[in-house]
């Protein structure tokens, strides 16, 4: 029987390295779906999205808890997605972008970084702006991720203190990705402190906290820019869709 | 450079032929994680979604409204969700499974039916049952894929009657898939009228009307039997999970 060959609509399908972790990805393309400018069906972006929920924890790996390493399996999903045919690739996970340089090195396809395009989102909005709030997990605060990117644009990142990082991993590992309501006000009162401490916007810089925001109705909620509404606003642009 | 193999999880992905429609498919995808035992990321079913959005309306050609066939595409999906390596195929659709036999012919791996499991899912729960109610697009009405399938089991498909049906094409079309709440007493009423006509049980088989049913509460509410939400739980089990 012969092969079908790539896919005929107006370009090839984005490709969504997913599953880190399954929910997020869920959300993600909900998303894209919910904010693009269509009519039909067929007005809607094709995706093929690789919910991968068995790599190896991201967060475990970066903080040295485990040392099964999730980068050269998010390396091997990116080459099953430009060996599928897609046009170009996001990662709904701030956390994995650690492996960014792993997934640029494995394809030639472009790589829409959700750091990138938050970096951008927030210099759009505080333009001047030389501190930034960020609540993620421990995972992605480690990571750096975010931290060097705004550095390249002379910009600090201010993160919680302690008892206000404890509250945020309360909101996405006991509420949000444990199916129950987060906790909305908490993250506020986070917020409001590093608003305190000179941050002029805070990046919600984890797809739970994504989830949180979306359900609460903080997206356009100051100082909040989340991470994941900027990334489905760059994934519907690049694929030549509006958004809505 | 080397191609990766196989996903080396416990089992392939699951492969979804989705993007009939794209809201339909997150739903489905969001369902499949939130139903999953899981205690962490690990724990959960490593899927493929292929969103083909620019599919031909299925709707349309069943109807003769449209010489564009979605039959070939949805084949051709099929197989290449099958040439990525996957354990089974989905279509989070029920009129897409009108061109059931032409996916069914174009792989090698099973198909897991929508109409199949719920017309399962009916016969569990109202045994010896001889008349089931069915609220659906008129595509899905027209394609009688529900009649025949529950036909091989004696049981007679009720359906709406002109009005009635023209409240659940308000409720697909001009609600949910226009982004608005969807009316679910309107959904109760035509349900009930079906009921008085000796119908036990009434299936949702439309995709639309399962995103209106999750909204809303109504998948363990009598007298509906929601079509995505037995496909997602088909999807958990047979994908070697647990449902939650």
């Amino acid at each position: 029987m012969s092969q079908p060959g790539p896919l005929d609509g107006p370009m090839p399908p984005v490709g969504v390295i997913g599953g880190v972790g399954p929910l997020a990805t869920a959300y993600f393309l909900q998303r894209v779906v919910q904010l693009t400018a269509a009519e039909r069906d067929q007005d809607h972006v094709d995706l093929l999205v690789l919910n991968h929920a068995t790599i190896p924890d991201r967060t475990d790996f970066v903080l040295g808890r485990s040392t099964a390493d999730p980068g050269p399996v998010l390396a091997d999903d990116a080459r099953r997605l430009e060996r599928f045919g897609v046009s170009f690739v996001v990662m709904p996970c701030n956390t994995a972008h650690y492996f960014t340089q792993q997934v640029l090195d494995a394809i030639s396809v472009p790589f829409v970084s959700i750091v990138e395009v938050t970096v951008a989102a927030v210099r759009r909005r505080a333009p001047g702006s030389t501190r930034v709030g960020l609540l993620a997990t421990a995972g992605t605060v480690a990571s750096r991720v975010y931290d060097d990117a705004f550095a390249a644009h002379g910009i600090e990142v201010l993160t919680p203190d302690d008892a206000d990082q404890a509250e945020v991993n309360r909101v996405i590992y006991d509420q949000v990705k444990a199916g129950h309501r987060a906790d909305a006000d908490a993250l506020r009162g986070v917020a409001a402190r590093l608003v305190e401490r000179g941050a002029d916007v805070v990046v919600l810089g984890c797809t739970e906290l994504s989830v949180a925001a979306v359900d609460h109705g903080m997206l356009d909620e100051d100082p909040f820019c989340d991470s994941m509404d900027e990334l489905v606003r760059a994934t519907i642009l690049r694929s030549g869709h509006q958004v809505r």
